[in-house]
């Protein structure tokens, strides 16, 4: 029998941090559980969603009980790899990359920061977070060095494609882009985008719809 | 008969930004048209879901012809609060809070940060792309003053909550948090959260089961 009977969907896997920030956040003593209900009242889905969702990870629960939340948060974090570490490097130290460089959230949850990338000379050499700003001719040493395998574009839109061009010849093979432009990068290499203004847009619907119509109101704890 | 008889559900609100992404880089001439099962694509989830999501914008395309993209692309806009501009205070002038004041796609979509405010002595009074930091005793006067209705919080963790009370206060009615920390807020006002790490989350996946099974990978044009 395969190790990985069924390729999981990947709807599913966008989902997967929601379900470990909400059980994170649920925490509380051993042995406690979380019913499909308020898992999917959490994370905005519906129940039968949040079921279909983690019987990709052998995880079914108990009828009546729920899900057990210790045991519920090692599936995910196992299956989204954070077991281990992957390390980072930012390319762009502007406002935004040094901004990245500083998130606390990063380091404590796998992804430490371990180079920082920009070709501005007046930044080359100079220090943040206890890192060196190095050019980009360095990146492919960086890499092998520091055994890099995501790469986080913080650059302006004008810079990103080639800075993606320069990290996936350097060997990286998962590209976080941050900058507001559309990339390409080769088959096998991943690619997610962050949108910094799509959760506004969210907001947004919630201001107008509070105009005319004033129960829509979005969950209130995230 | 109502003006808006189906309350559209929290999981399709979060997707119609996606989908307006999806539609702005197809654009195309006019008359242009896309499938419900080539936005499913990329938006990453099923033609039926598609359907189901737009179909709450009394938009149903045309069988064997789909979605003309301009004409979604308004309806999209429309159910976002797009069509108007929400102004927007940055409360943290810290690295985040200046990239995000920076962040072209704010003011391009609708969002003009209009005020800056921190309450670090060294900051205020200080210019950043055009704007004065000021104090937060200043809050309840700009909200006015600027007609802002969304606070965005980029302080640290620890102020984050204090902030968040402040601008409620003052009268905002939607807060998007990037600390690192849960909020509260008061019913009746519209709270999101961006977790920064949850896109590297999504990418760790990937690069695991890369290393477990190369054929899993995720759409490659973000």
């Amino acid at each position: 029998m395969p190790d990985r009977p069924r390729r999981i969907p990947e709807a599913t896997v966008t989902r997967l941090p929601i379900y470990l920030r909400i059980l994170s956040e649920l925490g509380g003593e051993r042995g406690a559980t979380v019913s499909s209900e308020r898992l999917a009242e959490l994370a905005g889905v519906n129940a039968a969603k949040v079921r279909k969702d983690l019987s990709y990870l052998g995880s079914y629960g108990t009828r009546g009980v729920g899900y057990e939340v210790e045991y519920l948060l090692f599936q995910v974090s196992r299956e989204l790899g954070l077991t281990q570490d992957w390390p980072v490097v930012i390319v762009g130290v502007g406002n935004l990359g040094r901004a990245l460089a500083d998130y606390a959230g990063f380091t404590s949850r796998g992804f430490p920061v371990v180079a920082l990338i920009d070709d501005d000379r007046s930044k080359i050499g100079t220090e943040h977070v206890g890192l060196t700003v190095q050019p980009v001719a360095d990146l492919p040493r960086v890499v092998v060095e520091r055994a890099v395998t995501i790469g986080v574009v913080a650059t302006p839109p004008g810079a990103a494609q080639e800075v993606t061009d320069r990290l996936v010849s350097a060997g990286v093979t998962a590209i976080l882009n941050f900058a507001p432009t559309v990339l390409t990068v080769p088959e096998g290499v991943s690619l997610r985008k962050v949108d910094l203004a799509l959760e506004l847009q969210i907001l947004s619907f919630y201001q107008q719809h509070r105009e005319s119509a004033p129960s829509a109101s979005p969950a209130r704890r995230t």
